[in-house]
C-alpha cells in the first residue's frame, strides 16, 4: 500500500510526537531554557542529556523493532511481552488507519519512510500529502531504546543515600498521527498512543521497574457541527466506558487542559480524550484500553470526514480554515511538549513537523468578524459541552 | 496617513518585539519553563514577575508617551533627554518607513492602533495587510515603564549584603517592524531598534543607573540575487562605518548567530546587523548610531523591493516563498526571544504576532528538490559572503 523511499536530506529520523507530555521529560536541571542575564548569549542555553541513538534508513519494514531479548517471553519479565504486544498493536493501528484514509482518498497513497537503530528500535513514518481529501496526513510509529538521567526518573528515589543512581535505560513505543483535510468543513484529527518502561537503574538493583501508558485522540474543526462533536465524543466515551466510568470525564478534562493556547486563551480544538502517566490500573487492562482507543479512531473520525469532504466551500471558508491552522501551528510550536522536545533534542525534523498543516495564515486583527465563532468554540469547549 | 481604529477584541496592547533579546529578560528563577517530573502538570509552570501596566486604547496619537517628568530636562538627569530624543527618533522613523511603503503601494494605507498606559508609556501599531506590494507590513513603536525583579538587574550586585535590593523600575522604548512582500522575488525585512534604562533601585540609593541600546536590521529573501545581498549589506556597512570600523563585522556575525533555526541548522535569512546590550561607548554616539541605522532602513530595502515587486512569478515560486515563510514562523515562535517573551507575559497578541507572515506552508520532505537553494543560502550566509 505504501511506496518506499529513503530520506537523503535528513539522516536522523526519530519519534514523532512520541514524547508528548509524558514524564520522560527531563528535569529542569537537565533541560532548562535560560533567559540571559548580564552575560551575552546569542541563543538559549540548552542542556539535555536524554540520549537516543542515531538512526539509519531501511528499505524494508522489519518484523519487529524490538531487541531480540524483548520478544522472548521465556527470557524476560512479563512486561517484555507488553512491549511486543504494544508494538504489534500500534503497527496494526497504523496499517488500519492508513488503509481507511486511502479508501476515502480513492487513489492517492501514503509515502513511507522506515528506519532502525543499531542497538534496537526504529520507526515507520507514513505521509500522504496533497491528496483528494486530505491536505496532509501523517501516521507514524516508533520504538525507542534510550537512556535518561536518574533525576528524570522518579523511582530513583528508591535508592538509599549511599547509592548514587546511574542513568536509567528506558523503552518507549508509540503511534502518533495528525490528519489535516482539505475541505474547511472537515475537521483535523490528532491521536497518539504510547507505552513507556524503564529498566531498573544499573547501580540500584533494588529500584523498581516502572511502566506507564499515555495518549489521546482529539479533533479540531474550523466550523462546528454539533452532530459531529457529539458523534466524535460519543465514540471516545464508549471506548472509555468499557473500562472505567471515571475515564471519559477525567480524560476529556485533561484533553481540554492540555490543548490550550495560553497566549490566546483559546482551546486548540473541541477536545476528545487525553491521559498520561497511567499505571495505577492493571497493566493488561490499560493495554486493552489503549488498544480500544486506537481502534476507535476510525469510527470516531472517518464518518465525519465522509460526511463533510464534499461540502461546497468558498474562499472565505478556506481563509477561516487557514487562520484556524495558524492556531494549530502556534500550539504545536509554542506549547506541545512532544514537538518542542523533539526540536530541541535533534529529532528527525520532517517527522516531528509533519504535524504542521500544509499551509496556515495569520491576519492582523481580522478575527473580529469571526468573534462569534470563537465565542462558540469557547462556549462549547469550556462550559456547556456535555454528552 | 494612517486610519485610526481601536481594537475591541484584544484589550491589552503591549510592545511588539520590544524585548528582543535584551537583558531585561528575567533570570531563570523568575521565568522558568519546567518540564514535569512525577507530578502531573498539564502545562508548563510559568512564573514571570516582570510587570507592565494594562493598556487602554486611544483615539489620538499623543505628543509623547513619556511621563511628564521625563520630558523636562531641568528636573531630571541627562538620560531623560535621551529617552525623549529616542522616542522622537523612533516615531519619526515609523512615519518615514510607513510613508515610503505607502508610496510604493500606491493606494493601500496602514491601519493604526494607538494605546497608552495610565502611569505613562504606550504605543502605536501600524499594519498594512494585503496591499499591492506587501502581503503584510507591520511597523510598531512602543514606550514602556515597568518594574523588573532585582535578580534580572545586573547593577543590583552593587548593593551591600545588608541591603536587599527591591524591584527595579525600568524604561524601554523601541521601534519594531516586519515587512513581508507578495512577490516571491522581493525579500522580507525585519528591523528593531530599542533603548533601555533602569532607574536606581529604590532600596539601594548607591546602585548605578543603567542604560543600553539594542537592535538590528536583517533581510530574508526566498530567492537570492547577489546584487541585492550586496546592496543591502553595503548600506548596513556604511551606517556602521560612520561610527566604528569594528561595528559591521561584529554586528553582522551577531546577526547570523541570532537568526539561526537550530533544529534546521539553517539561518533564517541572509543576515544584516544585530547588536544588544550596547553601553560601552558614548551614549550620544550610540543614540546617533541607532538613529543612523533606523534611517538606513529605507535606502537599504526599498530599492530592492522596487526592483523585484513586478518580477513575473509562477505557482512554484510562490510555493517556495511559502515554505521559506514556514521557516520564518518556526524561528519566531520557537526561538525569537521578543516573541516568546511577549506570548508568555500576556502582551498584545495581535501586535506580537504581526511579525508572522500572512500565510506559510509546510510540506513533508518536499524540500529535496530545493536542496541546492538551501545549500546556496548556507554557503552565502555561513562562509563566503563578504562585501
Amino acid at each position: 500500500m505504501a511506496s518506499h523511499s529513503s530520506s537523503t536530506l535528513f539522516t536522523s529520523p526519530s519519534s514523532f510526537n512520541l514524547f508528548s507530555s509524558h514524564r520522560l521529560n527531563p528535569s529542569p536541571s537537565y533541560f532548562t531554557l535560560h533567559f540571559p542575564g548580564p552575560v551575552k548569549r546569542p541563543h538559549f542555553d540548552l542542556r539535555c542529556s536524554v540520549s537516543i541513538e542515531k538512526e539509519v534508513p531501511e528499505t524494508e519494514r522489519p518484523f519487529t523493532f524490538l531487541r531480540d531479548s524483548d520478544g522472548d517471553d521465556t527470557q524476560s519479565s512479563s512486561s517484555s511481552s507488553v512491549r511486543a504486544r504494544f508494538e504489534t498493536m500500534i503497527r496494526a493501528a497504523q496499517d488500519k488507519v492508513c488503509e481507511a484514509i486511502e479508501a476515502v482518498e480513492g487513489g492517492p497513497k501514503f509515502k513511507e519512510d522506515v528506519w532502525s537503530r543499531p542497538g534496537g528500535g526504529g520507526g515507520i513514518s507514513r505521509v500522504l500529502q496533497d491528496g483528494n481529501v486530505w491536505e496532509k496526513a501523517g501516521v507514524n510509529v516508533s520504538v525507542v531504546y534510550g537512556v535518561m538521567p536518574p533525576e528524570a526518573y522518579r523511582a530513583a528515589k528508591a535508592a538509599t543515600s549511599e547509592q548514587k543512581p546511574g542513568p536509567v535505560p528506558f523503552f518507549a513505543a508509540g503511534i502518533s498521527s495528525v490528519l489535516h483535510p482539505k475541505n474547511p468543513f472537515a475537521p483535523t484529527l490528532h491521536f497518539n498512543y504510547r507505552y513507556f518502561e524503564t529498566d531498573a537503574p544499573k547501580d540500584v538493583p533494588g529500584a523498581p521497574r516502572q511502566w506507564w501508558f499515555g495518549g489521546g485522540t482529539d479533533f479540531t474543526p474550523a466550523y462546528i457541527f454539533e452532530e459531529d462533536v457529539k458523534h466524535f465524543h460519543s465514540v471516545q466515551k464508549q471506548a472509555c466506558d468499557k473500562f472505567d466510568p471515571s475515564f471519559y470525564p477525567r480524560f476529556k478534562k485533561w484533553c481540554d487542559d492540555y490543548f490550550y493556547i495560553k497566549h490566546r486563551d483559546e482551546r486548540r480544538g473541541l477536545g476528545g480524550i487525553f491521559f498520561d502517566d497511567l499505571n495505577d490500573y492493571d497493566q493488561e487492562m490499560l493495554l486493552s484500553f489503549a488498544t480500544e482507543c486506537a481502534s476507535s479512531v476510525i469510527p470516531a473520525y472517518i464518518p465525519i470526514v465522509e460526511k463533510r469532504k464534499d461540502t461546497p466551500f468558498n474562499e472565505q471558508h478556506k481563509a477561516w480554515q487557514q487562520l484556524r491552522r495558524g492556531r494549530y501551528v502556534e500550539f504545536n510550536l509554542v506549547y506541545d511538549r512532544g514537538t518542542t522536545f523533539g526540536l530541541k533534542t535533534g529529532g528527525r525534523i520532517e517527522s516531528i513537523l509533519v504535524s504542521l498543516p500544509l499551509s496556515a495564515r495569520w491576519e492582523y486583527d481580522n478575527v473580529k468578524f469571526l468573534i462569534n465563532v470563537i465565542i462558540h468554540i469557547k462556549k462549547l469547549n469550556h462550559d456547556s459541552f456535555q454528552l
